[in-house]
């Protein structure tokens, strides 16, 4: 008897409600500060950026969220999405290791920005919100956001780290197609914009800038509003979807994992997979371990500092509790753009303070590797982001296999890599950077932060 | 109680035998002949190019042909795939039909063309075969072969296209990372490439020469055969999962289709779609309209003739008998590259002349309408060669709207559109063409065949 390669669940196993950590969290997290008074943020402080709904679920400590009936009909399109027995990989590797993966690259966008994309538009329409201002650096979150905004008839305005806008001209085409307008940061739309571009002429944007632009229009209309698409506290809630899909299916598959791994940006896909497992860590002392990827060339988890930061580089944003490189740091040019991010999610800083979570940083020709050996053992090449998580599995399974442990290990393969194929042909030419920053660099940048 | 979005089957449901429809066919298929000789093929003929296994489905006229246990292993990669109620189609353009699509997009490759790469794979090496070649135009055929072949241990030669392998690079980085060596054709590695190169100086290449180049290594090989993605009986045999699922499918949403509609190049995906509905009509006299939809700018089904051509450029297939617009017939550029072909296949052929399935031309700007259409109402940029069947989708939807019928419409979206998004920046800015061909020029290209 074969075992099942992917455990797929029906539509009405879909989970009804988003699984909250800060209910379970032992330390709680440290209030956002206001960016100006720099005293704790008052919710109603953020609603000329936020929908009000968010704002309650970004501050919320109830354990679960009922996740709205519109919400769940949308994410009907591509969830629930297969858990896989990556047969093949543990064949390639020989390994005793189990190793399975959460496959959400099965959204029409490639990628799971979607499962949070659709409740922002969802909240914000509810609320008479009609235009919607967002950034996006590789294009997922845009393409997400653009998905979304279609759907619920909003408007989106979606400001695109310049390098990408240039050098990635389809992703740019996906948001059209979607009916979304896209401006490439910084613009001549925005004050800050016009200031970013005279203060750093020939820049190539990044995403605390194009963050900053987005708010200045939100901030200055009141039916518009923006939405981001990791790092902040409902971002998480929304993407623990992932995990909470995944947990009903390892069930199923008769397994439970000693490891779960993925690649961290801002956190949205990280905690996803991660949080409905580390809950059963928080509440019954399971025996766990999650571990958050992220690139040597912008290592916040592993050589950051925890403390206050700005989200953007302008400084519109809260100051938030994190593991920072600085809000002014500026990550080398590597292809996993969606982890090209100064700083971590408040929740996940937490976590990785007090030891719960564990985090790797790996440089960019050892996740590509992987993401071959990946694509070839799998038939699916994944995106330069999910490589990292990849190359962690690889690791651990390796590490099983030195010492002959069955373990069994589960990644978040967070989205596809068709659309950035001039990643893959770098490396397979031999001519991909793999770039480490340096202690120098990040001193620098850190410098006068607190 | 909300409808079902998605019909999801198990994969312990996934058919275990492919359907051929030469069983029931009323008018038999005429025979191939020889290229040489005229004569009708003996079936050893085809032994120097094609795996013996794929040779006997090719003349097979047995009603269910078993699906091998690895070759179901492989398809579980993706499949079953779900069927789609396509609910934001059917609002968007306010209409009482029901409208179904089977998600064929979901494959790794973001196409139906692994339906029949894994198991041309997997018979030529239960055959030790060790070598195969292919063409590829779109690209889409040779990501497949590159996938299966990666699994089987086969090395895979793809001559792709000279225009594609320009325009499309990442079509080709897709194909190296799983490890197949990509060939831009017409090539010096051939005979044929280097006399095409001399008779046709700057020529862009084209399907048929491509697939003379590879059938050129494979007859000189023992150890090396060759594979094709469309138009023969076992290709069609293959893709027949995809109507042969959707069936049971259709049962389990409580409806029948009351029209199947399918793109057509050489007929892979139309075929797999259409021939299991097909076989009620035939034989038990079911009432259901197939539609074939072809490009205007490469119309033979419908302003083609049926007569004995061949399959290539060189001439070194069998004469086949097929509605043919003349195998020196060069289809405009167009972006749907998988309808880019002179030929329609053998089967759907005969059923066509047998008034058995209809056939629709479209141009060009209406089907990328309806591809933008669909990617706003259901969240998933369709492939340009799949927006024709949307296309037709739309006609008949909003004719069951004029004529205030219920009419339940069933179509393959045969794939994604991720990698393909230069044509709808065409479109979206305009710039597409709506190119049809003019009568001369066929008759031209058919001057001679008989």
């Amino acid at each position: 008897m074969k075992t099942t390669k992917k455990i797929v669940l029906n539509e009405n196993d879909m989970p009804r409600e988003w699984y909250n950590i800060v209910a379970d969290m032992h330390t709680k997290p440290m209030p956002p500060l206001h960016p100006v008074t720099k005293q704790p943020l008052a919710p109603a402080d953020l609603e000329p950026i936020f929908a009000k709904e968010l704002i309650k679920q970004e501050v919320s400590s109830e354990r679960w969220i009922e996740i709205p009936e519109e919400v769940r009909d949308l994410y009907r399109i591509y969830r629930p999405t297969p858990l896989v027995r990556a047969s093949g990989l543990e064949k390639a590797l020989d390994t005793p290791a189990k190793i399975y993966f959460k496959n959400e690259s099965v959204s029409p966008v490639g990628s799971h920005k979607l499962n949070s994309a659709i409740p922002q538009a969802y909240y914000n329409k509810i609320e008479g919100i009609t235009s919607i201002t967002t950034e996006t650096g590789a294009g997922q979150w845009g393409s997400a956001m653009s998905v979304a905004c279609q759907h619920f008839g909003i408007n989106l305005q979606v400001f695109m780290v310049k390098i990408s806008y240039e050098q990635k001209p389809y992703r740019k085409s996906v948001m059209n197609t979607y009916g979304a307008n896209v401006i490439a940061s910084p613009s001549n739309l925005t004050e800050v914009g016009r200031r970013m571009q005279q203060q750093f002429p020939g820049t190539n944007g990044s995403l605390g800038m194009a963050i900053s632009e987005a708010m200045e229009l939100a901030m200055k209309d009141e039916k518009t509003k923006y939405t981001l698409g990791s790092v902040l506290n409902h971002v998480t809630l929304h993407q623990t979807i992932i995990g909470l899909e995944a947990e009903k299916q390892m069930e199923i598959a008769g397994d439970y994992p000693d490891v779960v791994i993925g690649c961290f940006g801002g956190g949205s896909n990280f905690s996803g997979i991660a949080f409905p497992f580390l809950r059963h860590k928080l509440t019954e002392g399971k025996d766990i371990r999650l571990i958050a990827v992220e690139p040597a060339s912008c290592p916040k988890l592993t050589r950051g500092k925890f403390l206050y930061d700005y989200g953007d580089t302008e400084g519109f944003t809260p100051l938030l509790p994190m593991y920072t490189l600085g809000h002014n740091f500026e990550p080398a040019e590597i292809h996993a753009g969606g982890l090209r991010y100064h700083g971590a999610g408040t929740l996940v800083s937490q976590l990785r303070k007090d030891g719960l979570i564990e985090a790797e940083a790996i440089k960019q020709n050892e996740t590509f590797e992987a993401g071959v050996l990946f694509a070839r053992a799998e038939g699916i090449v994944p995106a330069p982001e999910s490589t990292h998580a990849i190359a962690m599995t690889i690791r651990e399974a390796l590490k099983a296999k030195e010492e002959g442990k069955e373990r069994v290990i589960l990644f978040n393969l967070s989205g596809h890599g068709l659309i950035d194929m001039a990643a893959y042909d770098k490396y397979l030419s031999g001519s991909l950077s793999n770039y480490e920053v340096s202690d120098a660099e990040i001193e620098k940048s850190l410098a006068g932060l607190k």
